[in-house]
């Protein structure tokens, strides 16, 4: 009765906290005039800057459609005009061109290509590339006698030499931990499950958390050294979100209490620190000990897509975990 | 009087510095077996990635030569040495190869080719597509009426759409006024001395630096929103060399006071928080309130160079300044 009493405030926190994130993103983010989203947004909504960023448009028009379809409150006509003036956008404007590069990173306002120098486009290009990797290789990329997550390997699934080689992104790991879930959940693969749970959610969890500050880390270095990224110490808002969701998923199917607790742990974290009481939505960029390091909302790889999907899928897994409780 | 003091006290201090940042490399970096140098070093010298940077190796070649060739104490055969055997590990291992990219990024301790993902790469060449850039482009990069230099333009020289057309960083512009100081007094050319001085490096001084904790920015925003990159607040070296030498550049060529008291500024905060008492050398890396981020002592963009450029530099500059004050 306890863990129904918990279950049911974290999941009314987390509807209610849903419904302001979508709010945000409704009312500060549509181009009425030329459909797609803005996604550089200040603090308070202000847009900064009004390129359209293509693959967050996207990640936009997945969120709307998801939840246009899936949670009652959220099948509302507005949002489906929203999503399909995006998606007329995108394919208006976003199609892989004869240009060396397939697709645009990003668009003026009204659709005009952009110039735009070649390290934005290979940032496009990692992350598009990591996201279908990550679906595709997270297994391979699982080393060190089953002791570490590497971020980087070789194409055959080897250690790469170097620090490159050595280096932890423990929100990626979890991330590949829920994929993994799903997948062992829906081939009844226990095992896969097991090692979901062990080695991709609890070991990363545990090595990629601050003891001193709380918060995951972007990256660490597998042998302990320090690592070579800049923002290496810094809190991203989208690990914590990987990290919620990974962990619930894991209760929902192995009732380990140990998730639950750490589910607990992030939770507080989160909604102190990332969620804005003032403007809504979350900050995206913390330093090691908390403080916000970028004010913005929204920008060329933060938008209407990790805060809305963490919730969207919390909500609903706490809901059937209520039901069970109550069942 | 007080000013020769002043002057005489900056050079030693810097002499001595760069005695011990020398001693760093020369003791921990060199790679007897193989020639060329490890540049991934901890803060106490111990090497924690054994890869060679090809970039790092052609800048260690060159100020092993160049303090050989012009600073009397350094004219020492083991010096010369380590930079012949860079420079045939260079020769051997470096070269332009029939691979898509021009040379590559980074090779085995001795000398073998290695697979690193395409970001690690696109770095690479963005560092030397920069360096080249600046130093044939900079004047171009001069906008908004003269009130601020911008880090990113169309190849015509226009404003770029968006954040990143917005972003500026304060070191590359302080690195282009003195690039363009120098340019300016061999060609005698008074104007554009005088437009480094006030537009390329007090103006980007005056807006970098930081009036709270001290110490310059990484990147700013032209129009004063939060910039999008994550280290945007964080404390790097490489614009503090670059200021030191810019003002002591500036400052013996136009005796303007302002720019000795600016000196002084950076002078302060770079040898009280980037110096390293302990183990010698700077740290690369410091939050933005100053302590320090990444204990390493080199990296993948952090080698024997900056540091070592600078201090020549200014020991350079002050023992001609010092010798006018005497003559």
């Amino acid at each position: 009765m306890a863990e129904k009493n918990r279950l049911q405030q974290w999941r009314d926190r987390i509807s209610s906290e849903l419904d302001k994130v979508m709010g945000f993103w409704t009312q500060y983010s549509e181009d009425k005039e030329y459909g797609g989203f803005f996604t550089c947004l200040s603090r308070d909504g202000a847009v900064y800057d009004d390129l359209k960023y293509i693959w967050l448009q996207g990640r936009q028009v997945w969120m709307y459609c998801r939840l246009y379809r899936k949670v009652p409150r959220f099948h509302r006509e507005e949002l489906l005009n929203s999503a399909v003036a995006g998606g007329e956008f995108l394919i208006a404007h976003a199609r892989p061109s004869s240009d060396s590069l397939k697709c645009a990173f990003v668009v003026t306002r009204d659709g005009r290509a952009v110039k735009v120098q070649r390290t934005i486009f290979s940032e496009c290009f990692y992350i598009m590339a990591m996201d279908e990797l990550w679906r595709t290789t997270h297994e391979e990329k699982y080393k060190r006698n089953g002791q570490a997550v590497l971020e980087n390997v070789t194409e055959d699934g080897k250690e790469l030499p170097g620090c490159t080689g050595r280096h932890q992104n423990p929100g990626h790991a979890i991330e590949a931990g829920w994929f993994l879930l799903r997948r062992a959940f829906s081939n009844m693969d226990c095992n896969l499950g097991k090692i979901a749970v062990e080695k991709f959610v609890l070991l990363p969890f545990e090595s990629g958390w601050d003891k001193e500050y709380g918060g995951l880390f972007s990256f660490q270095d597998v042998d302990g050294h320090c690592p070579t990224q800049l923002e290496w110490s810094m809190k991203l808002w989208w690990p914590h979100t990987e990290a919620l969701i990974a962990f619930l998923l894991g209760y929902m199917e192995t009732k380990d209490p140990r998730l639950l607790n750490n589910f607990q742990k992030v939770y507080d974290y989160t909604f102190t620190r990332f969620s804005d009481p003032e403007h809504g939505e979350w900050f995206g960029y913390l330093t090691q000990e908390g403080k916000v390091a970028l004010s913005i909302k929204g920008g060329p790889f933060k938008g209407c897509f990790h805060v809305p999907r963490c919730l969207y899928m919390c909500e609903e897994i706490l809901t059937k975990l209520i039901e069970e409780e109550e069942g």
